[in-house]
């Protein structure tokens, strides 16, 4: 089955690889095309890249005039310059490709809602996952102690940044007397194809959502470990270590005809675990997520 | 939504053309990958061949060893060498590709089951249907006539090829007097993207199936001569100017919330008129067909 995820954040989204049929399978979720920008994909493995071409001739045949921006491993450039130059020269809009390199855990992309951090996987091919932090909040104004001290409408904007207020009578209120803390942010991860990999375990740190590949039962390991993939037991272990809220394991070997037996692998070692199915919403919530 | 079709004829499959989701969509079909050997690709539009990629390997995955040839225009040919070079080298089978010149109306394929003919299009690029018939099978033995001259069953195969028997007394007896003709032959055209093309009539000639492209309505006649389209009137047209037996009209517009309003204009010109359907079955039957 092919790999796309959308991660919806603060009214823009970013999909996380683009296997093939993304496009068909996006009408399906209603959201608007307008809001993608940030494309990052895993690895140059089909399954996770030929979506691409029909996504974005699709886009374009749609009227999109926005640029587009295609994070990946340079690994994916040839297959990416390939469809631009034969498909994609027509088009209204731009599409840039900006390398990621999959040996670091580094931003590969930051703006005033989100940071995105490249994961380093372990894969047969160079990979590597993304996680996604959502950026802090303003601070919450304290209305009592506002209407307390007279605060002002102009000032208000000022003691959200952290500025303290001077009252007349020569006092300074620091803005932590005025404010309670912004919600904490939400992060989500997103490790396709690899190995069990332990270094992995603090970069991932307590996301509230980690998605992680469970291609086998432990009693495939070693054919996990030869095709650079891991079990359903390797993937709960790899939460635990993270501290992650929730796990959702997919990616599926086909040989599996009831993924019962990953997921009860896998909660025997992480019980806030579910299983990926084709068109799932999951709600990223603080500490947990509700499906 | 993309395009591609199998044609099932005598234990072989063809598929003509293979938009993006082919592979999955063929899951549902029930159909066995061993017996594909010939794809044909009408032009080079997304639409058409965005599937190629994950179909071949898929097919790798799933075990392929015999060789795989593709036909289509040259201009096919920078994409596919590029997905062979970035995805193909390790498989365990042949892809072959070979150019099919959009201008003629010619032989393009042929094996002891059936011919494949070139059908030119008109399209915004160079474009061509691919027309598929049967190969004529053997006449059938008339047994009263064998067991009133009493011919030995050593003779059955020379006069099936129409060789006479020479009685025993020294008469000729023609093999036209100890057979019946064979079955007539079937056959079905694929025109894709096209114009309304008059000169495609005497090519396709009496089909038992054509399927035909209506992208639009006639209001949306201007609309259609601008993109390389047709109309469904239109599509309806070469179909009686060809003599088919049956017309599949397809690739609407997605303007049309309701196809019967292109059904209905084509059928008040061909009456034996039908819309084609995600995963439709027709079968195609002599001088006409039953779905």
């Amino acid at each position: 089955m092919p790999s796309a995820q959308v991660v919806s954040l603060r009214d823009k989204l970013l999909l996380l690889d683009c296997g093939e049929g993304t496009q068909l399978q996006w009408r399906y979720t209603g959201l608007n095309w307008q809001k993608l920008a940030h494309i990052f994909i895993t690895h140059a493995h089909g399954d996770h890249l030929f979506g691409l071409p029909g996504l974005l001739s699709t886009m374009a045949l749609l009227g999109r005039t926005q640029p587009l921006f295609i994070h990946g491993p340079e690994t994916i450039r040839p297959f990416l310059d390939c469809v631009l130059q034969q498909f994609c020269a027509t088009f209204d809009y731009e599409v840039h490709y900006l390398p990621v390199d999959t040996t670091r855990h580094a931003i590969v992309h930051e703006d005033r809602s989100m940071q995105v951090w490249s994961l380093p996987l372990q894969h047969r091919v160079p990979c590597c996952g993304y996680l996604v932090r959502e950026q802090p909040g303003q601070p919450h104004i304290r209305r009592d102690r506002i209407d307390f001290y007279n605060v002002p409408t102009w000032a208000i904007g000022r003691i959200k940044m952290g500025h303290p207020w001077h009252t007349p009578d020569g006092r300074c209120i620091p803005a932590t007397e005025l404010t309670t803390p912004p919600d904490p942010v939400r992060a989500y991860a997103y490790c396709s194809d690899t190995l069990f990999t332990p270094a992995l375990a603090d970069m991932v740190g307590s996301v509230d959502v980690l998605y992680h590949e469970a291609t086998y039962a432990s009693t495939e390991a070693d054919r996990a470990a030869a095709y650079g993939h891991s079990t359903a037991a390797q993937a709960a272990e790899m939460a635990r270590r993270a501290g992650a809220g929730k796990l959702i394991i997919g990616h599926f070997s086909s040989r599996y005809d009831d993924e019962q037996i990953l997921l009860q692998e896998a909660q025997a070692i992480f019980p806030d675990t579910i299983l990926a199915e084709e068109h799932m919403q999951v709600q990223v919530l603080n500490g947990n997520s509700s499906k």
